[in-house]
């Protein structure tokens, strides 16, 4: 017989197993973000994995190439499908297949898996979790608005505090308006508006002076890498800079913004960015919770008007070991042009993303995210394999009692029982052997107390000699329950 | 300029869209299954959705071409990826990749989509859920009888009374074994296998006569169409008929099933059954609730022993409008070979796979889908658009007492947003216009008394002369919550 080919037991390459801890701390946080999602009269509505090439556009970050970043198979009917990159593109698709029926506006939830074909890196998987919320089918400021102060809310039931959290806000009209300005309109400076607002991006980063650095001919980093600049003269990076440097009042007033107020998009956006401005006031949403930030680009092309980041501004190191701030847990905007992509109608669309992972991140490095409260179960030990009855009436009674419980079901002995429910981190385990039957009581063992020396003991003689953080109880009733909550309590 | 290219919005083929009912309605029903899987002591733990190819193996249902039923695309690194098409396969590769980090037995549980790349039908689609548990790492009957008394304990928890559900249990050893003796073994035989297997698969559908039929030349059904039989003589289709016919007490004892016993594989299925019906007997699940039936076979190829079935009784109708018992909702067994695949070292395995859309569908026929927990938000319409500070406020005390509220953000009229709130389903809509507003009062209007009427009112003033339905209340504070609240009571 020819040796059988046996394929190696490898995940694929940029996906991961997930374990218990983060499972239910994941879950736990999407059901608080539900719960905000909810209160605020959001409706759940989930699109498939996969979709038509087609319908999900070019909307890739900073990509020309139709299907590259994404994973594509073609159908058995030739037509191209790919895994959903994002949960915007097929929202927009649903949207435009299903005008008629959806209340205008339309506001939805819905939180899952995206996928990306691309290099992955440190933390950078090809699979990773979105929660996103959007308001289709309305133009106001007020629709935008609502998203970022339900984003501030829903960063605060996680139980991040005030200034460990902020929403950002600002314009792509402001920005798109600023750059005609200085003379990098038309299609021959995509590629220079692009670095231009990357610049812009790396403010917070890099202060003024390192942002100067990037309008012009270029910054050498820490490390000596050479990033080449945008070659703005003197004249346009000063003017990157004065909207950089002040606040919406500023540009609304001062004569310094005098020739952005000119343009019509600035003006546009400026306005936007007042009306938003304005309900975040009125709501006591304050500059702690909501601000205004001409920084704030959002790499995605599609956005046409507001753009928002959460940015956690809590202390973490970079790759580096540097400190820095957490920074972005999710961010959006408005999109008007995505669902005309199909009907020829523009629908104005806003709307906000979570990054699942990231913010999970943080809550963990903030102590905040509640993955421990599953204790692991107490183990019921199986001593005569002709009395698994017996065992399992125990592990039914502590069941129906709200606890934990597990009846061994392998077929190891006693060592390499007591050696599971260590590795289990099982609180108890729960010993009847024949000297305890003959009273009908149990052992009731805490190996959290004696777990180093239990996975040493080699007999159950041994075992039974040491009476190490040990009770006996009766073997039924609410008596072996009560034993066993007591126990546990400890 | 040239007309741009404009897609077709539509779902992908043999895909669909999920509205908030069933968002809803699956999620409580996931929690509950959770929650019994949670008590056993079994943990959480995913794979990601993209495998290896060859990781995932050949172990489609009777398909020999190892990509066809599969999505796959090739990697950059020239490597084949494929969706997975369940969640057991994927658990395989984890379990041979991590063995030394796991406790075993491993008892784990895990719920998420798979993807068939097969014809669509009515109610057949490509990508659907699956909430799995196995026990990996124990050859012992009790790991079995544990994975079906949770699944019956699961189908209670879910509402269903008993004579609602039965787990069918079965052993592949049994069958292949009675194969043996009635001379189907060998390569040779592989299809009559098959089409044996399919046969006795439909005892329940088509009484023994009909079975006889499929083991002989065949069988035409009422529609006229012939189905081909699997050719077996007088003397074997009695054969199988004695196995399909008889209890399990009858094949361990009676004459009639002496030929069968007398083989190797039969006796080794019969005694596993065996022992799990001793732990159902005294565990305390009768027979109304777990059953032995040799009329078990289970499609999947890669059962090595024991097999289950959750089958629910619940009658509903069938294709062509005739009255049927529901069916399968779940399945699964033993399958002692699949992480040997990777390691060459056998790994005795069970497990119990949930299909969660058909259980879903199930449930909601009896009327014990949780769907509708959630009551549409109260909405406050927008009277004057320089005012959206107080109605936010509004929105937010209701929010605080837990209230499901929103304030309209679109730009529309009056009309519109009356509209709008009666196609949300929203229960009641609050107006502050002028008058109310001198009063520092709102209006609180029912429209599930109203709402007919509602839509085809044109004008405010025609509408506030109507005053069906509604009340006056302070605009803020506890009385404002309150009056809201006692209209949602009503």
């Amino acid at each position: 017989m020819n040796k059988p080919h046996r394929p190696k037991a490898r995940v694929a390459k940029g996906f991961r197993d997930i374990g218990p801890d983060e499972i239910r701390g994941i879950r736990q946080m999407l059901a608080k973000i539900e719960r905000v999602y909810e209160s605020y009269g959001f409706e759940p509505v989930e699109q498939p994995f996969i979709e038509y090439t087609d319908a999900l556009g070019k909307f890739l970050p900073d990509q020309d190439r139709p299907n590259a970043g994404v994973f594509s198979f073609q159908d058995d009917d030739e037509q191209w499908l790919s895994l959903r990159y994002d949960l915007t593109a097929p929202l927009a698709r649903y949207v435009a297949e299903n005008s008629q029926k959806i209340p205008t506006p339309y506001r939805s939830y819905r939180q899952g898996w995206v996928f990306r074909n691309e290099k992955p890196g440190p933390g950078r998987y090809r699979q990773f979790m979105q929660f996103d919320a959007d308001t289709v089918g309305s133009a106001s400021p007020a629709a935008d608005a609502e998203v970022c102060m339900m984003a501030a809310d829903t960063m605060e039931a996680l139980r991040l505090e005030r200034g460990q959290y902020v929403m950002k806000v600002n314009n792509r009209k402001v920005l798109d308006g600023a750059l005609e300005v200085i003379g990098l309109d038309g299609d021959e400076n995509t590629t220079r508006r692009l670095i231009v607002l990357r610049a812009m991006d790396k403010l917070d980063k890099l202060g003024p002076s390192g942002v100067r650095l990037l309008l012009g001919t270029g910054r050498k980093d820490e490390s000596g890498d050479f990033t080449k600049g945008a070659e703005l003269v003197q004249s346009q990076i000063d003017r990157v800079m004065v909207l950089l440097e002040n606040p919406i009042d500023a540009l609304r007033a001062d004569d310094s913004a005098a020739a952005f107020r000119a343009n019509t998009k600035f003006s546009e956006g400026l306005t936007e960015l007042s009306a938003m401005q304005t309900i975040f006031d009125v709501a006591g949403y304050g500059p702690d919770r909501i601000k205004v930030d001409p920084s704030v680009v959002r790499g995605l092309e599609y956005y046409t008007g507001p753009v928002f980041e959460c940015e956690l501004l809590i202390p973490t190191m970079d790759e580096d070991g540097k400190p820095v701030r957490f920074g972005s847990v999710g961010g959006g905007g408005r999109y008007d042009d995505l669902v005309a992509r199909f009907t020829g109608q523009q629908v104005p669309a806003t709307g906000f993303s979570i990054g699942v992972s990231r913010l999970y991140s943080a809550l963990k490095l903030v102590g905040k995210a509640e993955e421990s409260a599953t204790l692991a179960p107490v183990v019921v030990l199986v001593m005569d394999k002709d009395r698994q009855g017996d065992y399992w009436r125990m592990v039914q009674e502590l069941r129906a009692a709200g606890i934990r419980a597990e009846m061994y079901v392998g077929t190891a002995g006693m060592k390499a029982q007591m050696k599971y429910a260590d590795k289990r981190g099982a609180p108890l385990v729960i010993i009847q052997g024949g000297d305890e039957l003959a009273l009908s009581q149990v052992q009731i063992k805490d190996l959290r107390l004696g777990s180093e020396l239990a996975t040493q003991i080699s007999s159950r003689e041994e075992y039974a000699s040491q009476r190490l953080a040990q009770v006996m109880a009766p073997d039924s009733g609410p008596e072996f329950v009560a034993a066993v909550k007591k126990a546990l309590a400890q």
